[in-house]
């Protein structure tokens, strides 16, 4: 198989993370998920570093999706102040970056689908599933406390999830014609979504 | 594998109907699309036949997504006068369930996801691509006069489609979650579309 950037989004509780390290288990590549990749950028050091690299990229009206500094002597914004998840998330952008240039790789999350969107060898995966499936999922799986609660994480973490994608991408985060492949892991299961996933890796034109 | 029908829903100039073939070959079912369906409607009179079977189930207010006659002796809409169009569907719906009982099969189009929503032997496609790709194959495949012709056909075609499932199945028919499969047929190529349906038909638990 040619170098392919796999990028998984997904609806909480759709298993998506399992199915994204299932694919890069058959195919033998690296899995990056989005803990592994806010570990990298706290514990090296990186977000500092990465910051007087990227204050140009940091204020790029394009990145953020909201117009901010003109780059041009003397800021639109002076003494703009740029929250710790702003600092992460430019830190953690290199990061993807650099994985997709060393080779082929599945990365969940991190808005990667928009980071590569000009990679001509990413595939961009969506995996959703039945709210009932999900719901069951965090509750039995995961371990939210009960029921209710588990229907309450699945509503707060999918509405962050979609306001991340907002700010950093200016998208909309369930939009399909942002993927190539968006697939119900509840009708195909893990294994199965697993399977379709490495077969589209290996079928891209 | 067992019995499986696949539906495709797609987009005008996808080449979702080329995919659908493809699938049916590798698996070796019946292919059925909307003109085959509507020749055997039309052509073996079944239209006319069809009707006074179903004079209470086109009546069913679940069939049509709007208030009709109530089937009980005298309907609130006298003398209510249905279309050929509804006559035609009425009568393709009674074939599609028919195909449905006799075994596996790939049917394009005519809402047949939405009348098989509730068999559990289907898989829900649905085959998209980026709109450039489709204006390409209207004009250069199927033959479109020029390329502004093309453009005009395709928001035509993709418009209507979306009023006939609308009118139909009362869906909003680029909503996913009404799919368990949806691809890019540019990314992946027509093969490459059909060989991924055909390993999600056989994946599904």
């Amino acid at each position: 198989m040619k170098r392919t950037i796999i990028t998984i989004s997904r609806e909480y509780g759709s298993g998506g993370r399992l199915v994204g390290e299932r694919v890069a288990e058959q195919l033998g590549i690296p899995f990056y998920n989005h803990n592994l990749i806010d570990m990298v950028a706290q514990e090296t050091g990186m977000a500092a570093d990465y910051i007087s690299n990227w204050e140009e990229q940091v204020a790029s009206p394009r990145l953020w999706g909201v117009p901010a500094m003109t780059g041009f002597g003397g800021s639109l914004f002076d003494g703009y102040y740029y929250s710790n998840e702003d600092r992460m998330f430019a830190a953690q952008s290199k990061i993807i970056l650099n994985i997709a240039e060393e080779g082929s790789a599945v990365i969940v999350g991190r808005c990667a689908d928009y980071l590569l969107r000009d990679n001509p060898d990413t595939i961009r995966v969506f995996v959703f599933a039945e709210e009932k499936q999900r719901i069951e999922r965090i509750w039995k799986t995961y371990g939210a406390p009960s029921r209710e609660e588990a229907v309450k994480y699945l509503r707060a973490v999918d509405k962050g999830r979609a306001a991340y994608v907002r700010k950093y991408a200016d998208r909309d985060w369930g939009d399909m014609r942002n993927y190539h492949l968006i697939l119900d892991s509840g009708r195909f299961g893990v294994d199965g979504a697993a399977a379709i996933i490495v077969l589209a890796a290996e079928s891209r034109s």
